[in-house]
């Protein structure tokens, strides 16, 4: 399957070639190519199948080799052949009886995965996405911590307090919002020069919060931050939650999956220890969106005892097969989109092998640089020198989208201004396509 | 295209007919049927097509017209389309520049929902599932009356309260526990006999709250309750929000739908006085698990004040677009699916006309019964009635899905012992499927 594979890649790696990354359209001018209204009366199958194509033709080609943008690019064909199995059979995770074969199959990739962090036992949960994964993992700390919090509220308990680094991902912030603990409520911990957690900074500011008469809660521990790509040192953090009896939480949406290749793994040495995990198989393995596990080490139903809000209506407890199968109240939704299929029937169609190899492929993953044009190149000491080379990335990501022979994101980062984050594994990608891209970039940007 | 669906649908039905709704096997034998272990090496396509096929035989089939279990049913083939086309994509709706066609393509078909509210100007956003819908009210409501919680979480603020009624959808609760309100701080409201909220022992409940020094934050009136299909009368609600200042939230999830239909309208009366309305067109409207939109009357920018998070890496602000279209900074999620395309297409197909045709076409929605067996029938009086009664349903349910000609669910309300509640909308079904049913339980029920 895995020549199969790589063969199908070529193929369309040929066709796409011929594609654009994107064709861009002022938003006024592409709401009019659209015709988007919607109207009294329906329309023939003819023109519905243009607006088909249109929709395809003016979207951005996520699967291109040359889009670079985000964490996520390129599409698995045994994937997507499972989100149409998915959508086709269109059922609902909350109960057994209405997805008999998709509950056992979730329960079971959740299985491989945990055992991929190093866990025989566990529990989890595929989430819509790492942000409401890395809520779950708060909203779990708290109530082990107290649990009472479900019934009463915050008012009655101890201000807490959140640990994570200054490179963490925002939905740590979105998160403290949303469950009202706040975001003034995030203490930043420090990082080095990788942008990696400085675990003695972690402890300093523990200590600190409490001698505030704070509570410390949790630490949100990044394995690949989003723009470096940096794994905070997992072990050394384990130690500092021990010692301080904080559960531990580990943002590896983008990272987990180097937890495939023997070559990578020890880049999360130490996640073992966590007490939850977030990992999206949609980023670096190609499951397509949205694929989120939540995976937790804990044994004690603790996920079901702190959603769980025990409808009748849904979750009969007189039903005739064993309703520990009825996963729906462990989630905080009622419908639960089914997001196992595709990552299952990938992973079995290339084995953990195959999907190892995806994760070797690539030589750099997060690569960020700036390019400097002619115009400042050894002027490092000029005053406006940061200034205008600020400016130019802007410049340049313009001009590539209206031109669509690639897409690249940036971003400034701490006293780092505007910089290039090119993400870099895509199974389409070629040694045509990367020295394509530096030739491209040069010609965008000569005359800044 | 409306009657060229319609025949589609009769085809189908044909086909159908001769599929079982469910094919039972006990959980550890479909465990070992569908040999669910993932491995180190890959399978051959032959192999991979089996396993397809055997997802496929084993999952219920929601689209049978025969299942009448859940509050979604039936598959719209042009919001089958939309959703293949969306998978094929695979994007996300976070920044224009990743989903420029999808991104105007939301804001069209909030702006669509919005004007069947009533509402010429408003926000909204698609969300996975109506309990976070639900969520995200509550959290505006109280973003809205104290925007300080957002850095300082609850501490500083005074107890907050909900008001829903007793027959409000199990999503409520899980709201408030998640957001930190806590489940207690709920105040349940009675309903009549017909299962509808009554404005008069809500207006003494804020009352009774505010007199015991609460803070009475928002009502979650309900347009369609999940078991009884009843619709919250709206009008009096809203005056009763207006006298007392509160957010008026309507969960629609299930009852929205009958917006688009003049005969049925009014039974949400008084919903353009709302503050918030959650809707899912994946129930009644059939265009496919999720779709769920959340839409608000706002016109001051409060659901991004509310949930950003300013990421850099992600919303530069230097963009050469206008960067009020990346709307990821709505949403408590980063990565979000895109839910608009299925619902879009299926609405340009068949028009608001052909969507009102499918809410007017059930004389019922939501049929509660109870079977009565030959042998307690006319027994009312026995002592024993109820709790014989209460038993009846399970048992036909399991005889149901061991056989698999049809589901439905059962549930408890009230006083009142096991019942079923069989969902009827299905643009599949037909008059025989009807005569089925009812021949179907009086066979499966007749020793009991």
């Amino acid at each position: 399957m895995v020549s199969h594979y790589s063969e199908f890649s070529a193929k369309l790696n040929v066709h796409v070639l011929f594609l654009q990354v994107c064709e861009w359209k002022e938003p006024e001018q592409l709401a009019l190519l659209l015709d988007l209204e919607l109207r009294a009366t329906g329309e023939s199958q003819h023109r519905l199948l243009q607006r088909v194509e249109d929709v395809a033709k003016y979207s951005i080609k996520t699967s291109h080799p040359r889009f670079f943008n985000q964490l996520f690019a390129g599409v698995d064909y045994h994937a997507l052949a499972g989100r149409f199995l998915t959508e086709a059979l269109n059922t609902n995770l909350y109960t057994y009886e209405v997805a008999p074969v998709f509950v056992l199959m979730e329960l079971e990739v959740l299985r491989g995965l945990r055992q991929l962090v190093g866990w025989t036992e566990g529990d989890g949960l595929f989430c819509p996405g790492g942000s409401i994964s890395n809520m779950y993992a708060m909203n779990l700390a708290r109530y082990q911590l107290f649990p009472e919090v479900k019934s009463q509220g915050l008012w009655g308990l101890p201000r807490l307090t959140i640990f994570t680094s200054i490179e963490s991902h925002y939905s740590v912030k979105k998160g403290a919002a949303f469950l009202g603990i706040g975001t003034d409520n995030i203490i930043l911990v420090k990082v080095d020069d990788g942008g990696r957690m400085i675990p003695e900074d972690l402890d300093e500011k523990i200590k600190l919060a409490k001698s505030q008469g704070a509570v410390p809660l949790l630490v949100s521990c990044t394995a690949g931050t989003t723009v470096q790509g940096a794994f905070d040192p997992l072990d050394h953090i384990a130690d500092v939650c021990e010692k301080h009896k904080l559960w531990m939480h580990v943002d590896a949406a983008w990272g987990g999956s180097v937890l495939f290749s023997k070559q990578h793994r020890h880049l999360m040495k130490g996640v073992e220890r966590a007490n939850s995990v977030a990992w999206n198989p949609h980023k670096m393995l190609t499951a397509g969106l949205q694929c989120s596990a939540l995976l937790l080490q804990d044994t004690t139903n603790l996920l079901k005892k702190c959603h769980s809000a025990n409808a009748t209506y849904l979750f009969q407890q007189d039903k005739f097969y064993d309703v520990n199968l009825d996963l729906g109240d462990k989630s905080i939704q009622c419908s639960r989109k089914v997001d196992c299929v595709k990552l299952w029937l990938m992973w079995k169609a290339v084995g953990s092998s195959g999907l190892a190899k995806r994760v070797d492929r690539p030589e750099f993953v997060n690569v960020c640089f700036w390019f400097i044009p002619p115009s400042i190149r050894g002027k490092e000491g000029n005053k406006d020198y940061q200034d205008r080379l600020a400016k130019v990335a802007p410049v340049i990501k313009e001009r590539m989208i209206k031109e669509g022979t690639m897409m690249v994101g940036y971003q400034p980062l701490g006293n780092k201004v505007n910089f290039f984050r090119m993400v870099v594994f895509s199974p389409l990608l070629s040694q045509k396509d990367m020295d394509f891209f530096l030739d491209e970039i040069e010609r965008l940007g000569k005359d800044l």
